[in-house]
């Protein structure tokens, strides 16, 4: 069967966005264009992916094909994928998928969200919506809480602590500073980060990922065309995907996100490696706390003991065996929901190529891991990288 | 490389359903399941793809994973495909897809709309978002006056005229009366049809389809367990898709659309067939005029010759090569956006197995093919199915 790689990879800066949905798009895939080191014209592009949760607060519809047109892809295949911010994970792997088919050999993956022009009530309501509503959102418990609970089981059956927490944040918001894409480029010290007010017990501000606009788009290819676009393809080694109860309630265990475990044992038997094999890994941080749960989940650190993963600074830039979230992670790179997935991709594409800021470089990169959650874990995709084809 | 098949299908009815999505969803998942020959539990299902424009007036987020997990499908990776009134349609060529790929062996693709609890404001911001919103639906043009406008223009080019509409809609009256999962199941004549009250200049109310509450599901199969769960698979031959434009006059011509052009041609080839060999069509008849086109633009008639197409009643049941929206079509059958794609997927299916009301069968019928429209043709998914394997 066919083998895929990432050949070019390009996205936005994340943050307050001064364009619309269609300008952010155009600059993340030109900027994706752009990169590809041979010859390549949009029109050689067979089929389109793009993930969005509110695609601009619902008033832009018939999503993927307003947004391709804007980007030089013409009269193909196109859709838009939602699944929460889990989006653009799946639509990467619908797009490796469709190359696996055999039904195409240059596929765009991409996402999207342009959250600051909306109205409080519309931007609550569209981050909101993507939990289990008849039994959390509509009784108040929006993510914030939904973590916050996840957060308060791990602590009591595990010992984990708050100041674990912190040490995540201040490590992402060190990895982001110099970060060029990244929306919060600040030095975040512990104390700081300790000292955070309150959103939802134990989560303070800096637990908490912000909102931010942005899109991401990356291209890949079928083996026999990628080697002809790039002189450096970045493989794409094994793709996993699973879900879970939307409810909280309805879960087995609070401590553990299930989805994440099927989809990382899925890509990981399929890449034919374990965790110990990943030299970096861009993980769904959108709270401290659910970074925490990652690093026990993707197999980084044993069941219940990611908070000595952290405290211990393992994850750290150059530090452990694997560098967590070297791009600032959706704490401090910033969090477009339906642009996150893609948007990871983006930065191992860089790292494993040795292209991004050499502060922030991680050493002797070989293989990389992206790990992209829907809501409080109903959904998640994730997915293998390697310089390297296996 | 691996053939595919649909094993099972089934729908609720559509129309003003009692139920709400999670009970519509299960209504139509274990119609599915139960139509099954063989041995068959959901926890075989490997992944799910499931349509849905506005998922419930935007009120149920996570749609994939909320409704997956209430039919028995449990830690697969599920996920939402929008992509207007062409959701499903895109969710089958997806679950086609992952199949081919490799990656799973059997696929559950489904569509669901709830339309009817919305406010009228609500019910007519998602039918109407559909479109372009910058240049169309902010000037007030929506979906009666962009398909008003393709009409008039076919009218002046060709010399078609609003009879031929009238009797593409008596036509769908007449074969969706017998359809016990139809909407509206009335006997319309030629007269009552031709003086329904005028909703966007020419076309009159027996133009439009309703606005229907509908869920529909089908499971697709690789080859080598087909053949296990089921007698009578029916084989998928070939599926394309293709995207245009999103404002009608950035378009070429506006008496074509070019998305289906684009996707028949590629299921054509893919199955090795011609439009002369289909059987049987279930066409996205929005409006009596989209029909008209798609006659034309899908092969069954000359280029400007749809009218005289319906005219000379070339589509009706067993009267001509072929049967064009045995169901009863959108007009009849009812259109609850995010499943009328598998829905159409559903009737082929019982078609081509014999399997529907003994009124509306269409005699001798070995293939099908579905055609599931997005806005007002910004994209396009075609399906090609066959009683036996190519």
């Amino acid at each position: 069967m066919v083998d895929v790689a990432v050949v070019g990879a390009g996205q936005t800066k994340y943050g307050n966005h001064p364009l619309g949905l269609k300008g952010m798009w155009a600059e993340a895939a030109e900027a994706a264009y752009a990169s590809i080191d041979g010859d390549f014209e949009p029109s050689q592009v067979d089929e389109a992916f793009i993930g969005s949760v509110a695609f601009g607060g619902a008033q832009l519809g018939n999503t993927a094909a307003l947004l391709t047109e804007h980007s030089g892809l013409d009269n193909i295949p196109v859709q838009r994928v939602e699944n929460a911010c889990a989006s653009s994970g799946f639509a990467f792997r619908d797009a490796w998928m469709a190359i696996k088919s055999g039904q195409a050999d240059i596929v765009v993956a991409g996402g999207i969200e342009k959250m600051n022009d909306l109205s409080p009530e519309r931007k609550r309501f569209w981050l909101g919506v993507s939990g289990d509503t008849e039994w959390e959102r509509l009784a108040g418990l929006t993510f914030p809480g939904t973590y916050a609970l996840m957060a308060r089981r791990h602590f009591h059956e595990f010992g984990s602590n708050h100041d674990d927490l912190v040490h995540i944040s201040v490590k992402n918001h060190m990895h982001g500073l110099d970060n060029e894409y990244a929306h919060l480029r600040k030095d975040v010290s512990f104390e700081k980060a300790k000292s955070g007010f309150m959103v939802a017990d134990p989560l303070t501000l800096y637990d908490c990922c912000p909102t931010s606009d942005g899109a991401s788009c990356v291209i890949l290819a079928a083996d026999h065309v990628a080697k002809k676009l790039s002189e450096d393809p970045i493989w794409v080694l094994g793709s996993g995907a699973g879900s879970d109860h939307l409810a909280l309630h309805d879960r087995p265990s609070i401590t553990q996100i299930r989805s994440t475990q099927m989809a990382s044992a899925k890509a990981y038997s399929q890449a034919g490696i374990s965790a110990a094999d990943i030299d970096l890994a861009e993980v769904h941080d959108c709270f401290t706390i659910a970074e925490l749960m990652a690093t026990e989940d993707l197999g980084f650190a044993e069941r219940g003991q990611g908070g000595v993963f952290a405290r211990n600074g393992i994850g750290r830039l150059n530090e452990g065996d694997v560098t967590i979230n070297p791009s600032g992670g959706l704490k401090s790179k910033g969090h477009p929901l339906g642009a996150t997935g893609t948007g990871q991709v983006v930065e191992v594409f860089k790292q494993l190529r040795g292209e991004v800021e050499q502060s922030r470089q991680v050493r002797d990169a070989g293989i990389a891991l992206t790990h992209n959650v829907g809501g409080s874990g109903a959904t998640c995709a994730v997915n293998i990288f390697g310089r390297d084809i296996k």
